[in-house]
């Protein structure tokens, strides 16, 4: 992967902000604990309330934290006053996410002004070691100046 | 779409109790609103905790409801004694989620033995009439004879 | 599916220039059959050139004509000046891809100003009707005013 | 990346004479460049007629070569008497292509008996070094004694 050089200094603040202003994160239990540019990793401890019908944590709650990871990755290289939407994504689910915690890492792949793709992994912390359990790929924009929306 | 003959004629009571047994359902509110052969459709009300920093529902939250959407579509048409599990998905999000209510329509676009593919759709109930936010293209695979998982 | 409406009157003419610009399509031996606002028709024959081991439609030229049915549809509805690229594009293989002929129908399904979603599905030509070989979800993105880049 | 151990010691062989079946590939002037188990690189040159209206490669040549990339890459880790399908794929295309020669590089992310998830980047070799310009994430298939589709 490229290091990447984000654009405002204050990039981290910004994240970390905008992660708390997510209350979908707070309803998953999920902790934001790598910021770096272009990298964001997120974490969140089993509950069954995030299951589905087999116990295993619902795709779409991978899915939830998986984006937001790809979100705040892409979102840390963007100007101080941008503000980003998800485009699109897609996941595959690997193995049966069963874990005592699980942990989701993004980063950029490729930064463009409007358009950022992203990578994100989702590995469950099991007693042998950390499982991947699913994948991402995603398409972020960049929006600047739209009334109604800022990061 | 071509309609779908279910191989097993209670097929409505296995979506149900499937449905009843993701808690990641009750965590997000949703109501099992249609089951037929091949189509499923699922409900939910807006609340603060599914949005993200915008105010509009998160894209993994779509992405839940869609999902299990499309699972049980599959589901409907797979034998009594088959589980199901999402092999994968790619959402796109088409306008911000803002509404009262959302509703998410799924439909089989092909059934295969193994293998399924579904189509969903995720509409805003707005004052001006239901707008489309969210579009997904899934796969789903039916498992049969695997222990520890059963649908 | 909303009926579109293009801003560029000429829009068929548009079409069909860009379309010819594809030397890809000469390749496939495609052909456009329907231009309609947001709506894409491309047909072609079956050769051996285009397929892969077992004798069915290589996946990836059935993605290279359903990914051109897709951006002429998006393109259709674009400003005269504007360009059109493919951000991503996702296809699920439905069946066998065998048949005299093939046959892909896109349409729009959410235009926005810059970015433009759409559905495509491809039909093999079989003694025993049209079958649903594959279909596709992409993402397109309008570009306005980039130097060297030009529908 | 995990290391993989392929259960058909004469894998490449396999993949070599799957390869040289696609007659795609040949209609690409593709050629396989790598083969290790789990590992498979496929080159092209440029040529015009594989390229789309701004005299970039067409984004369904790319995924064409992708998808038979990360198919053999998947196929090297498959019983001897397997054949393989795509069951979908996503590809995203993050810079024009265009360069004096194409590099599909294709790795499996998670190897499953009946589901192998992979991988692949495709670069342009320019003058200033490689570009990336595409990256696919795509689902493959395993299929076992079934009548007229051996790989």
């Amino acid at each position: 992967m490229t290091p990447f050089q984000p654009v405002d200094p204050d990039f981290e603040t910004r994240v970390r902000r905008g992660f708390e202003a997510q209350a979908a994160m707070r309803l998953v239990g999920a902790r934001l604990t790598t910021i770096e540019p272009g990298i964001v990793e997120i974490e969140f401890a089993h509950r069954t309330e995030l299951t589905q019908q087999h116990g295993f944590i619902h795709a779409g709650i991978l899915a939830t934290v998986l984006d937001s990871a790809c979100g705040f990755a892409a979102f840390s290289l963007m100007p101080a006053e941008a503000s980003i939407v998800s485009v699109e994504f897609k996941i595959n689910l690997l193995a049966p996410a069963l874990g005592a915690r699980y942990r989701a890492q993004a980063q950029v792949k490729r930064h463009g002004r409007t358009i950022t793709v992203c990578n994100a992994d989702a590995f469950a912390e099991q007693e042998t070691g950390d499982l991947l359990v699913a994948t991402m790929l995603g398409t972020m924009m960049c929006l600047e100046g739209r009334t109604g929306i800022s990061g």
